[in-house]
């Protein structure tokens, strides 16, 4: 317990005197693995219930930079963007199914000893979060829990554990988001490994726009961006059904993330 | 001067004991007149230096409830949506110029008897601003001055004075999100006339992207949409030449809103 008593300790001074009164980041992070979109969610010391990987800001950082912290912190992940989605403000939010979360700090930090009530306090102020979102790669993130928590695992987005506060609603947002996102951006670079069937890219889309698509118009639209290079057959079965497999250029990737796919222009 | 010491003595203690400290909203409020794109802006008195219409989260209400305030306030209208666009963290987002927000504010009190310190040092500290952009009928808004502004008028994107802080950037990443929403989301309700030509439609477009578009190409693809509804030419001179007016299929220009313009789906 002593080392509680002294993480305890540390965090107190961090967050009361270095951190930004009321505000905080959630991070939203996906993979794709198993033809699943996945979440990366960490649970509670003590509880059952789950959240999303999430920070303070310091007050001499910018708030992206927290974010980006705690990116890399949980993931061992560094150079992968996030996009900043929405900003959570409203005044119950930190009251779902009846619990507070007040009331879980208090009962949470009862379970250590030595905790100071200014930190209690700090904890159980209101609120504003800003949701960031990244896409990475499954097989290169090295899940690790944070001092308050002791798992940190990536769960299916079609069968969500409990999470706390609006959590589940920051999650859906960042959904809405990257669904809206596919209009006018390409997908798939760290979603997917760097050799792909047509197939493989159209699950992605369909598990993120959660509609099946017709094959053969999506694919003549993805081939119409420009962003595929063809390569050889992926050699399983019979040589005339074989799917050819692709990658992408990323070149012209990297414009159109750039220029977007225009509507009318 | 007694009515400002008054109006100070409330400002302060709803500022201090009814706001949550350190968070703000910034509403972009964009009108097109004139064939421009503009923006309501306010003068502070005092001043030669402009600024977007914004306020403070009061303790008790959802953060989204500011910016509607302050959207009925400074225009007259309600009823208008608002889209909360990014939310502005940087650390030295309070300065820009080399001029700081706290100096101009504790210069721009000075002008004013019997301001409390606490008021100033309320005002001083960091904020996280977040930003909300409407789209309004110019010709039904009444702008109106805040307490702390002489003016409130509408300026040119093209031609923008003055801002404090952020404030350039905050009305550039409307834009950069309006443009955005052109790809998947129709736009003209509220900006334009009830009847307008297919090219006013168009002008607005180029206004917003701030490239010329394609005549040919723009009528075959927003006709495409489904949302407009062709009605009688507008005679103005020879007949042949005289374009069509056209008025927006409201019923189909929701369920646009709702679904969006779909790249694969």
């Amino acid at each position: 317990m002593n080392q509680h008593i002294e993480e305890f300790t540390t965090l107190h001074k961090q967050l009361i005197n270095q951190c930004l009164p009321g505000n905080s980041i959630d991070c939203v992070i996906f993979g794709f693995d198993n033809h699943q979109l996945k979440v990366l969610l960490l649970q509670w010391k003590h509880e059952k219930v789950w959240s999303l990987p999430g920070g303070f800001i310091d007050k001499n950082d910018d708030m992206d930079k927290a974010a980006y912290r705690v990116l890399q912190e949980r993931t061992g992940l560094k150079s992968i963007f996030l996009n900043q989605f929405y900003t959570f403000g409203g005044k119950e939010r930190s009251q779902v199914n009846g619990v507070t979360q007040a009331r879980r700090i208090e009962k949470f930090l009862k379970e250590f000893k030595n905790v100071n009530q200014d930190l209690t306090n700090w904890l159980k102020q209101r609120f504003i979060t800003t949701g960031y979102f990244a896409l990475v790669d499954i097989n290169k993130a090295k899940p690790r829990p944070d001092f308050l928590s002791e798992k940190c695992e990536w769960k299916s987005i079609r069968n969500l554990p409990k999470l706390m506060m609006d959590h589940r609603k920051i999650i859906q947002k960042a959904l809405d988001h990257l669904r809206i996102q596919l209009n006018y951006l390409p997908i798939g670079i760290n979603l997917l490994p760097q050799k792909f069937t047509m197939q493989d890219l159209q699950q992605l889309y369909e598990a993120i726009l959660r509609v099946p698509l017709e094959r053969s118009n999506f694919q003549r639209k993805i081939l119409k961006l420009g962003i595929l290079i063809r390569l050889e057959k992926q050699m399983t079965g019979a040589a005339n059904k074989a799917p050819y497999l692709y990658k992408f250029d990323k070149a012209k990737y990297r414009i159109l993330i750039e220029k977007g796919i225009g509507f009318v222009s």
